[in-house]
């Protein structure tokens, strides 16, 4: 591409480099960019800026924070002995917004994935064993996702924790609520029957 | 979405702003700028701030530049008398790319379209014509796309410069090279016909 000017072109390299993002994408940002006020702009910049110079990783769980300790770290209204482990910070807000778990996070950054050269010493893995160590807790539940580097890491931690003699749980797998049978995968379907439940257990509590 | 910092949604609000992004990629992105070091997550920042601290737009064709003129106005190589009437700068990019104009721009900075409230006023107008009076140009051709606000601005501007009576031509329509003709649209397809050209002109030049 010939750019009209060597800014233009350092700019769409840094919008490039974001996920998903290509260079005509990013080109289209920077013309949009240059249509608003200064003002916006300056704006857009220093919210980035300010972003990784405010923002930590809690010191317990690896979430995101603006301080030592996240809110939910924080909270007395949390069950701290009940720890869900979980890949990333949208795993965090996307089980916080089913509004239905009291219990902590630990936040792994990642998951085992030998192909990216990603092995467990990359992963808040050390921390997590620590905090199990510290016998306050009484329950890990594993949320990582069904593929062959969820399970690898799931199984990784669970011989990490064994010595500790706490209950190691993962999140059900089954059909999805509104989906229909016949499209389920066997895997999925014949999981969901293995692994069934009480009716009562899914009637409303009262 | 329950963000785990207030600056996290702020930071996923800027980016929400861009065109095409919703908020979970905006998020993707802030997550993805939580992962590099800082030294780079501020180079991001900074490049948009300066972006608009340093570019200005070119006084005669209103292109991006750096200078008050902008490098094809300023190079000596290029015909000043013809003028080339595009609707952004992405154009003359794509038009720079063939390597076949020679001659200079003029960017209207949009398109004369009533239902998104751009009128002729809102555009680089003014000042194509006061180019046109200056009695310097040989010939305006108009590339935009043939679409009825196209079209609509195309008539507008051949009104506004038919007191100095200048030739203003318009780029081809035709089927594309390399499509097949009985994929091509029927108005393409006939104006192709109709705007036929003697066998040679599209022979290599000698």
């Amino acid at each position: 591409m010939n750019f009209p000017s060597r800014l233009v072109e350092e700019a769409v390299n840094e919008f490039a480099k974001l996920p998903g993002v290509g260079r005509k994408t990013a080109l289209r940002f920077v013309l949009h960019l240059l249509r608003k006020d200064t003002a916006e702009v300056e704006r857009f910049g220093h919210t980035f800026i300010r972003l990784k110079q405010e923002l930590k990783h809690c010191k317990s769980c690896h979430n995101i924070s603006e301080q030592e300790l996240c809110d939910i770290c924080c909270s007395t209204r949390r069950e701290p002995g009940l720890i869900c482990v979980v890949e990333d910070v949208r795993d965090v807000m996307a089980i916080e917004n089913t509004q239905q778990y009291n219990g902590v996070y630990h936040v792994l950054g990642g998951i085992i994935s030998p192909m990216d050269g990603i092995g467990p010493s990359d992963l808040n893995i050390d921390s997590l064993v620590q905090r199990a160590a510290s016998g306050s807790i009484r329950e890990v539940i594993m949320a990582l996702s069904t593929t062959m580097e969820g399970d690898t890491t799931n199984f990784y931690i669970y011989k990490r924790l064994k010595e500790y003699n706490l209950p190691v749980t993962t999140i059900a797998r089954g059909i999805a609520i509104g989906d229909e049978l016949e499209y389920a995968d066997e895997v999925t379907l014949g999981r969901s029957i293995l692994n069934r439940v009480p009716y009562e257990r899914t009637l409303p509590a009262k």
